[in-house]
Parts: C-alpha cells; structure tokens; sequence
C-alpha cells in the first residue's frame, strides 16, 4: 500500500498543501441569507449583464477565479493547474470559464460534490510534487439548474417541503505552499451510494447515505472522533438531509450533533426567504467553504474543519428511465492550529 | 517550481506508472472495422439487452472495468481510485457504473479528450504516492450521443462531410506498479483552445488548434522532436482535423507526419462503412488505445507512443446561444524499451 495512505480510503499529506487565497460570489438572495458579511461579491444583477444565465454564471466562475489570483499577488501564469466543474450539461461553466483563462485545466463532474472533489483532486497534485499553485471551483445558478432539471422558471411552480433552493454562486480555492495558511491535511473519497430514493425533490435523502458512510469511513480511517473537529460541514443536504445524517451516524457509533450543520441550513433563511429544506448546487459549498467557513478560520474562530460536499449523481434522463438517485459525497480536513 | 514538472505545462514521473491491463468493448459496427482484431469484446447487440441506450453505454463501460480487473487477478477492493466520465448529460454512464463498482469515484468530464484526462490524472494518484492501483475508463455509444447531441434516432438524418460517426465502445486502463509493462513518462495538460468555430458537424476542426497547441508545448517541454515517438496518436479529431493538424504544426516547425495518425481514422473503413470524417466519441480513443495501442506496445511492435485525446467542450445549450466550439487535448507519453 503506497505510504501516504491510511486505512481505506483516506490519504494523508506529507506536506500539507495551503489554501493560500479564496473567493466567493453570489447572487441577490444569498446576499440577504446569514451569512452575507462573509461573501466577497455579492451581486444586484444576477445576470451579470450577459443575455443568459448560462453566460452569467460562467462569468461569476471566470470572476471569483481571477478575484483570488488578483488577492495572491500571483498571475494566472503562476498557475498550474484549474480544476472545476458545475451543474450544467457537459460543465459548460466551468469549461468557457477555463477557455478565457488559459491555465491547464481538468474538468470533472460530480454534481454538487464537486468543491471538495475539485480541492481532493488539487491538494494530491500538489502534494505529489506535480504542481506549486492550484485552483479548485464550482459555481451554481438558481435559474440555470432549475431551468436544466425541473421548470421553465416562467412555470413558477411548487416547491415541496423537501425541495432545496439552487444556489447562485461561485467559489474559487488557490492551493500554494507558502506562508501561514490552513492547511490541508485528509482527504477522504467518497464511494457511490444508492438507498432507491426516486423523488428528486428529496435530494438530501438521496445524499444522506453517501455523506454518513464518507464520514464513518473518515472516522474509521484516520482514528479521528467528532469531537476532533471544531466544525463538520457537509454541503448540501439541506434540512431533511442533515437530520438524517445526525441520526444514521448514531448508528455507526458516532455522534456529531454538536459539531455539525449542513452549507444548505445555514445560507438562507429558509421561512423568510421561503427556502424549503435550504440551499444546494455546487455553488452553496463552495461559497459557505470560501465565505464563511475560511474567513472564520483565517480568524482563528475555527481550527479543525471537516467538510464534505455532497453529490446526487442523476440526469434528467436517468430518472426519466426510473433509476434511482446515486450520491457521493468527498471528505476533506482543513486544520489551521 | 516543483521537481517532477518539465517546461510549461508537462509533468514527468519520477516511478513512472504502470499499465499492467487494459480492457476494450466495442459495438457491432466497430467490430467490424479495420480494427475488429484488437478488442477484447465485440457487441452483437448495441443494447446489451437492457431497455435504453444509456444503461447499455453504463453496461459497456461497467463490463470493462470488471474485465480488467478480472484480467489482472486483483479485487474490486485493491482499486484505490476509479477515475472516470463520459459525453452524457452528467455523466450518467460513469456515475452509474461507478454505483456498482464501490470503488472511490472521481467523476470527470473533459468529453472525448476523457482517457487521456483520467490516464493523466491517474498516474499523478500513482506517482504521488495516493494510490497502488487506478482505473482510468470512459465510453461514448452512437445512440445515446446522437439523440443527445443531434437528432432523434428515427430521423435518419443526412451528415455532413466533415461529421464524425460517435464509437459505441468503452475502454479501461488498470495503472499499478508491478511486472514488464509499458510505462506512463510524461503527461502535457491541455489548456482550452477555441478559435472560434461554431459548426458542431466538423469538431475535427474545433478540436485541432487544442491538439496542436498540447502537441506544440509537449515538444517545447520535453525538448523531444516528433521522431522520438513510434507513433503519435490523437483521438478523435478524424479526417479534417488529422490534416488541420499535421499541418499547422508545420508552422511551429514540426513534422509529425511520419509517425502520426488519428483514432478517429483508424476505427472504420469511412468509405464502405460510410463514416464520412471518422469516428468520434470519448469510446473511440478509449477502445483504440486500450485494444490496437495497448496490444501492440504488448508485442513490442510499438515502444515509444505519445497518446493525444481531444475534446469539444461545447453543450446543445452553449450552440443554442451563439458560443463557438472550445477544444482541448491532454497528451501521454507512454514507453516500453
């Protein structure tokens, strides 16, 4: 078994790679959610000016991409590597995002598990001696996913209870070596799991299992408990799915209730901004990780986090065929002590 | 800078990994090309007796994957990381392949420049120490892409000269690091090119400035000539492209015409099997390097062979709106002296 390995499928650094620099964009509604003083832009027009959503969110990506360069002082040159992905069909996102910034780039999907897949994926690049500054990102948008996945928005359809709200946002994660910075110090990746939820309005019941058996494997793995972390953030399970997350763990034997909370319960007020079960997309981790949960660390407020971002693998097509809902979700431990 | 980086954007491995298998599964259509004697399964039925195209896409490239690791007389359980995607929305075909595997996923989307991504990306897991075995796969079927990308089936609609026939077929790639096998040296990653093609009918054109700029840097970086190589291979820029790229590359001063060709060219007989331009689809390089490429490196008939796929980052969204085609390319050296 190669040396930085421990136990099943957890990995851990020699040199810990540094998350040197974020930033974080979001639309209008975000930027009236709880955690508004922690986003970097947020945004009047979520059009960005451009005549389609698609156009804008890829513009929001190529923005919160070329914002944590500019922060670095480094130039886009410095980079070695871009990793992303998104939502829409054939991450068109992050691939016209990658076309205007002429870095490497390797595009992945794994719906909104992506941040931390991005930054699992990153942080081995550079830890394996392949690369000095990397860049992880996803993005979201409320009017292009909901467009891709469910209604027309001009429908102005129902929500269900359980149905979570599309995050508009971005966020961008520049990996280095240099200077005093979280450290990334696990990554644990996540297995596909599959329990036959077939309602695509109950995503945090799809997720669930992926997340709980992510966060057992970490646990079991690295001989961490809990109570290690100061915070444990998985994104996005929203409401319904971090409940269950809570109470299936219990039956592994690990109880996280007073170190945890979901990047889905925490961006809006979901009564007052009418939210259902909280917010999801790619964009809602990525933000939460590069908003809130950064700042707060670079604040030394928080010094061991474990987040998890969290992915339900479907396509329009693949329910439509009466399959049901794989997720996956990554683990990754950021520790600034 | 880092050690193992080479020039601009190449890295070169320090214990270059290993292709200790490959598997190959093709339609009947394939099976019948100049190429019918490499692969290891050959399909009478495209549909692999499930109810839809997609699940028999899943089917195929689930199939390899087993195969392979069959092949090498290892368990499901001794593959640290399957890396993966393919050209459906989401990546269906991967994520659901990936369901019934319960290895741990990193699902990737670089459209058919996908094995070269998930080869690239794997031997980084390798060399950096992550990870003893990997299997990097993908696959494209002509009637789950046609009526995604194109036209319903039932249609038979005319082609274009310059359109390219997508390959129903996948292909797997086991990297470990024990026995004589041919080894991965270096890998180039591509940044996205687009010089402003809007004809989704010729992608060989959108995708050679990706496949000459990647080949271009491979060169600069490695200080190597076209004629260290056996063979150059790209896949899939088929007829257009392949001459677009021998000959733009004339204007940075190389000749590759000796050595190289296209899988694209390779896997019909375009005349008789009226596939205008080639084959295409990220199943076509896939199939070509794990069956003909991988069998005849076995043989010695080829030592030295730089591996070059090519994608089209587009969407039918992005198309819809007005946005021209990107292209990128991710190349691999592969050697066995």
């Amino acid at each position: 078994m190669a040396l930085k390995r421990v136990g099943k499928h957890t990995v851990k650094f020699e040199n810990p790679p540094k998350i040197i620099g974020t930033a974080s964009i979001v639309g209008p509604k975000e930027g009236k959610g709880p955690l508004k003083d922690y986003f970097d832009i947020i945004l009047d027009d979520d059009t960005l000016g451009k005549d389609s959503y698609e156009k804008a969110e890829c513009t929001m990506m190529y923005t919160v991409v070329n914002e944590v360069i500019k922060k670095s002082g480094l130039k886009s040159d410095d980079i070695d590597y871009f990793l992303a992905g998104d939502l829409l069909n054939q991450t068109i996102s992050a691939n016209y995002a990658a076309r205007d910034l002429e870095i490497p780039f390797f595009g992945l999907y794994g719906a909104c598990s992506t941040m931390t897949e991005s930054l699992s994926l990153g942080a081995m690049l550079m830890d394996g001696g392949f690369a000095d500054h990397v860049i992880a990102s996803t993005s979201s948008h409320f009017s292009t996913a909901e467009r891709q996945y469910r209604y027309p928005l001009e429908y102005g359809s129902q929500r269900a209870e359980s149905a979570q709200w599309t995050v508009t946002g971005s966020g961008a994660m520049l990996l280095g070596n240099e200077g005093d910075y979280p450290e990334v110090t696990y990554v644990t990746t996540g297995v596909v799991k599959d329990y036959g939820i077939l309602d695509s309005a109950n995503m945090g019941a799809a997720m669930a299992p992926a997340a709980i058996d992510t966060l057992n494997t970490h646990f079991k793995d690295t001989g961490r408990t809990p109570d290690y972390y100061d915070i444990i953030l998985t994104g996005d399970l929203g409401n319904v799915g971090r409940k269950l997350t809570i109470n299936l763990l219990k039956e592994y034997n690990y109880d996280i209730s007073k170190v945890y909370n979901d990047c889905g319960s925490l961006i809006f007020f979901d009564d007052e901004q009418n939210t259902q079960s909280g917010g999801s997309g790619c964009g809602c981790s990525a933000v939460v990780y590069c908003g809130y949960l950064y700042k707060k660390m670079m604040m030394k407020e928080i010094k061991r986090a474990l987040i998890i971002s969290t992915g339900a693998l479907m396509s329009t097509t693949s329910s439509f065929q009466g399959e049901s809902i794989p997720g996956i979700a990554h683990a990754v431990a950021i520790e600034f002590d």
